[in-house]
Parts: C-alpha cells; structure tokens; sequence
C-alpha cells in the first residue's frame, strides 16, 4: 500500500458521512437562529493578505498563521487562523457606511500552522456573530443570549458561562488600588494564574480579596460588589447582574473576574462557553474594539466565537441510523419522488443485483409504497 | 484612509449579506438534494499533502495550487484546488472498505494560485457528487438526473447540458477509424478545436463527418449513429441515448461528441451545465476511474461538480427584501420568540433612541403584534 501518497498531514482530518452530517445539523441550526436575531451573513475569503489579518490581530497570534507569497503581488498572503478579524475588516470597509448597530454571523474553516498545547488539531469549524457599533449592557446581554439559544438549538446541553472582566485590573489600578504602570501587567498575570503568593509579590497585595471573587456566579458577585473598593466596578458589576438575569435560564453562571487568557483583546466584558461533552471551551466572546480604515477611527462591539467540532463529534456518536428507501432497477420514479418530498432518503439500484441490507437501506419500494426489508 | 492595510488581494471577494444569505440558501438546496437521493456528506481538509492531490490529478493542474512547507513535517503541503481528488482518496481509504456503489457529496471552497483566462477570480465554492464503484449507464443517468434536480431547487432556470464522449477517437483509433499512435492526440486536438482543416492536415480526414454529429441532441445523436462505422459507438451511443430520455424533462440537450477541453480526466462519459444568467459553465461531470490505496487498484466512478458562485450572484440580485421586525427596550421577550418560532426575523434595539427604518425594519412590536412601520 502506498500509504505514503494518501496520507494526511499531521492535525487533519476528513469528517466522514456520520460526523459531516452532524456538522452540516449544526451549522445550520446555528445560523439559522443568528439569522432569526437579525445578523447577517457574510462570507471573507480564505486567505488574504497577511497584513491585513495581522493588523487587526493581537500579540503573537500572526506567526500561527500559515503564510505563501502571492504571485500576483509578490506580498505575503496567509491562511486565515481567525474569521473575527476579517468581520471587523468587513465592518470598516465593505460596510463601513452600514448603519449602527451592525449585525454579522459567519461560518467557516480556520487553519494555523500549529496546533495547540496537546491538541494536535491544525483546522477547525469557527461560526460566531458580531454586533458591531455598541458595547452597551442591553447589545452584551443579546449577544450571549443568542449564543446560549443558538447552541441550544444545535445541541448542545450542560451549558455553563464563565464571566470575566477583561479590564478588571486597570480599571482599579487607575484610582482605586493604584499601582504603578510597570507594575500592571505582573499583578494581572498573578490574578490570572490565581497564585496569592506571586501575587503579593508583584506589588497587588490589594489585589488578594479578588481571588474570592470566583465561583458560582450568585455568590461571587456579592463578594466582587463587596471588595469593590470606591465603586471604581459599580457599573461593571451592575451590567453583569443585568445580564446574569437575562440568561440564567439558559445556562449555569459563573464569575471569574480576573480571567486574562484569551481575552487580552477584549475591553471590559468577556464570556466563555462550556457545554456537556465537551472538554475545554466551546466558544468565547466579550466586548472588545474595531479599527475603523481610517487611521484613528476606531468603534465597539460585541462578539462571540464557537468552536463546535468536539461537539460535532458527540452528536454524532449518538445520532441513530437513518431509515433509507431502496429502489430496485426500473422502479417507479414518481413514487419515489412523492416519497422524498415527505422525506425519505431514498439509493437507487444502479445494476440488477445490488443488495439493498448491503447498502444500509431499511425500507425497499414496493407498489408505491416503503415496505421495510 | 490606511488603504493598503484592509486590501484583498486580486480574485479574492468577500460576499456581503445579500450574496452570503443567497450562497447559503443555495448551498443547503443542493445538499438537500443530493442527501435525499442517498449521497452521503464528507468533509476534507482544506489543505493536505501536495503529492496526495498532485497524484489523483491530471496535467498541469497540480501547478495551480498554492503551495507551502509543512513545519510538522518539512513535507510541501497546498491549499486545494479541486476537491474530487479527496473524494477519491477518501473513497480509497477511510471509506475503502465501505459497500459499493459508494455514494458521497461535498461543498466547499477551492483556491487557486492564478485566476483562469479572463477570469482573475482564486476562490471558488465547489458542490459535487460522486457515485463510486460504478460507470453503468444507470448511474450516469442517475447522477445527472440528480445534480439537474439539485440545480433546479437551488433556483436556476433554463438549464441545458452539453453531451460529450471524451475517449471516442480512443474508441475509434483502435479499429473503426484506424490511426496511428503518434497522430491520435493531434486529431484529438483537431476535432476538440472543430478545425477541419487542421484536421485533415493531421491525418484525421476519415474524422470530419463527427463534426457535423454537434449541436441539438436529437439530430446529433442520429447523425452520429449514421456515421458510426462498424458500430464501434453503438453501446455508447445507446447510453446516451437512454441517458437523454431520463433527463430530458429537465434540461435541453446538446451533443458535442469531440469536446474534449475540461474532460482529459474522463473515460466514455462526459457533460457539461448551463444555466441562464450564468456565462460560462455552471459545472461538469462525466465518468473516470479512482485510483485505490494499493498500487494498480482502481475503480469506476460517475460524478460531477459544480462552481455555482455566479448563480449565487444573480439570485441575490434578484431576492427581494425581507420583513424584519423591530423590538423595542424593555420588549416582551415572549412574544418575540413567539415570533420568530413562526419566521419572523427580529431586530432588537440596545438603546433608547435606536431607528427602526435606519435598521432595515418593515414591522415593529406592539402589544404582542407585528405592525407595520
């Protein structure tokens, strides 16, 4: 066997009949309930200029980008590893004259050179929606509402949200619990590790009480509201209890204020997704800030992200076998037609001794009607 | 305004919503279609080993993918340009073992390097089928009838398909119309061209009757069957006759017996879409062979693929605008899902002073109602 010529790459993989069916179910119950909340689909290229991506990209997610020259231009093009970058491109330029607030959804394939940590997994399904225009409490509560509605719809079940306040740190270190610049970003990386030691030793000893803060979201919050020193994260607290009410119905809340990884981008709201059956996050989103195309100009917005493959996966692996309608050679092709209208699936024989049992059919056409083999 | 950073590079588009929601729309009729007729979904990567795709390709196609080293591997790894390659290894291998005739359906993006002719476009949506394990007349009429069928529900109109045999001087050459190895390719080229003269000079004289077999199938295929020295087409011409009687219900039927541009892949059968409003081929098919995973196996298959991206554009030219209703702050919630539950699309305000109408808005809610703005 020349194993050599078909194999795949490392982190690739093929999604078979079982696994591409319940991707192609997921996708479009997701889109279909982004699209029922007023976002509008659009579709960004697959791969683009490395600049451009790169630009609306932070700290070192550009080298996880696979990158080739461009004949054409002779500049540097990349694969994209994130679509959320091309919406915020598409929301400064294509549809820059859009009126505000501006609702997008998107669904594709996202690839990068390397996987992650112990996941080997190179390309991935990304779907997600951007309310672009407005970071208020009212535009943060919609937008995990429809996440949370629309995995449902997918699903998903056993969904759990973790909030987090992405500037929970400079917000208190400009009055409240001062610290010194140089002293910001140590204390921010100490509360997101939880280490008290480290913590203490990096100068945000006033930071401690924080660590309390974590955990089932009812009670967390009253100690957040409690060590708010000032009432520097009385608004803040207040948008989270606003939206904590909005969608406790839909999922089990959680409060980790000073969660930092993967939310180095976000401003000052940010959630991740867990669901049952599903090891790590299932999407992450927040609050966070478009470049306009003009140098300087800038806008908010809300945005959420989901990485369904692992629960592609488990969807499938329950889904039960489908009934299937065989057509024997020199079948009635109307029948058969009435018969997918209402819904069958239907194989047609292609030679006179093909086997329906062999071809996974449970039901065989007879006289106009589906009588099981 | 910055802009060279937010440029797309050339024959790179994004599709905004109107085009993104008819691409969508078309993308799930199609599939609709072909899973009803029991063609199971696959997914491959987006990328793969280049050597994997260049060895199921023909010519000089392998020369028009994007290519790049692989840091897992130092391997050269390209974006794909043509995904039936991986339907066949897909056939080979992971579902190698799986009963035939296999059927299997894709939709997907496909890149390439250099756009084609007058066309700069890079990337393309692919949809296809493929029936494998079998090139019988049956399951040539069957993936036609089918991919017409996907067409037709997806909204194209005036569908005609172009019938060809592609090895028909193959055919020919070995006995009826003697040739000799050397001249087959040339005369091959010749009839492709429809140049009679270079036909002649090619040493194909006794080939020139086939050009008058072109044009409306009815009359074609007669004058064909009449010119059919010692009846080495008489099978093939049977096919194709029981393949028109199947499909021509669904399209107007054309016969061009020597084309041969596009299906140097193909073995006896091969057919090319047009739609109104769609210059150009709107996709392809025909029958060929499926290299297995082991040296020397191989076996028989039918499909064909679509490249619908212009379709998609002239129905979103012509999708009319939809109802969108507007809630209000502080809106009853219920009501609102109560809604969409029946179709509507809503668009929620998140803030006081938000315009309906400025929103793309026809109805808004009140006291439980839709009423029109």
């Amino acid at each position: 066997m020349d194993t050599d010529r078909d194999l795949l790459p490392e982190g690739l993989e093929d999604r078979l009949p079982a696994s591409a069916a319940a991707a192609a179910r997921v996708t479009r119950a997701i889109m279909d309930v982004l699209d029922s909340h007023g976002y509008d689909r659009v579709q960004p290229p697959t791969i683009e200029f490395e600049k451009s991506m790169a630009s609306r990209m932070a700290g070192v997610q550009p080298r996880r980008m696979f990158r080739f020259v461009d004949p054409a231009s002779l500049r540097m093009m990349a694969l994209r590893s994130d679509m959320t970058v091309q919406i915020g491109r598409i929301a400064a330029t294509g549809l820059g004259g859009a009126s505000r607030p501006l609702r997008l959804c998107y669904a594709g394939q996202v690839i990068t050179i390397k996987g992650d940590g112990l996941d080997p997994t190179r390309e991935r399904l990304q779907l997600g929606a951007e309310l672009i225009g407005s970071d208020a409490v009212s535009a943060a509560g919609e937008v995990l509402a429809v996440a949370l509605e629309a995995l449902r719809a997918a699903g998903a079940t056993g969904l759990s949200v973790d909030f987090t306040l992405p500037d929970l740190v400079d917000t208190l270190a400009a009055k409240a619990l001062p610290l010194d610049a140089d002293k910001v970003e140590a204390v921010r990386r100490e509360l997101d590790a939880k280490d008290a030691g480290g913590l203490v030793a990096a100068g945000g000893e006033a930071y401690l009480p924080l660590l309390t803060a974590i955990g089932p979201f009812d009670a967390a919050i009253e100690r957040l509201a409690a060590i708010d020193a000032g009432g520097a994260l009385a608004s803040r607290i207040a948008a989270l209890r606003e939206i904590a009410g909005r969608v406790k119905s839909l999922a089990r809340l959680t409060l980790d204020p000073s969660e930092r990884h993967g939310f180095e981008y976000q401003s000052w709201f940010g959630f991740t997704i867990y669901a049952a059956d599903v090891s790590g996050a299932l999407g992450r989103g927040g609050s966070y800030t478009i470049l306009g195309a003009d140098a300087g100009a800038q806008e908010p917005a809300i945005g959420f992200s989901l990485y369904p493959d692992e629960l592609i996966d488990a969807l499938a692996a329950a889904d039960a076998p489908r009934d299937t309608l065989f057509l024997p050679l020199g079948h009635d092709a109307e029948a058969a037609a009435r018969l997918r209208a209402v819904g069958w699936r239907t194989v047609a024989a292609v030679c006179a001794d093909c086997d329906p049992a062999a071809l996974g059919c449970t039901h065989r056409l007879e006289n106009g009607e589906a009588v099981r083999v």
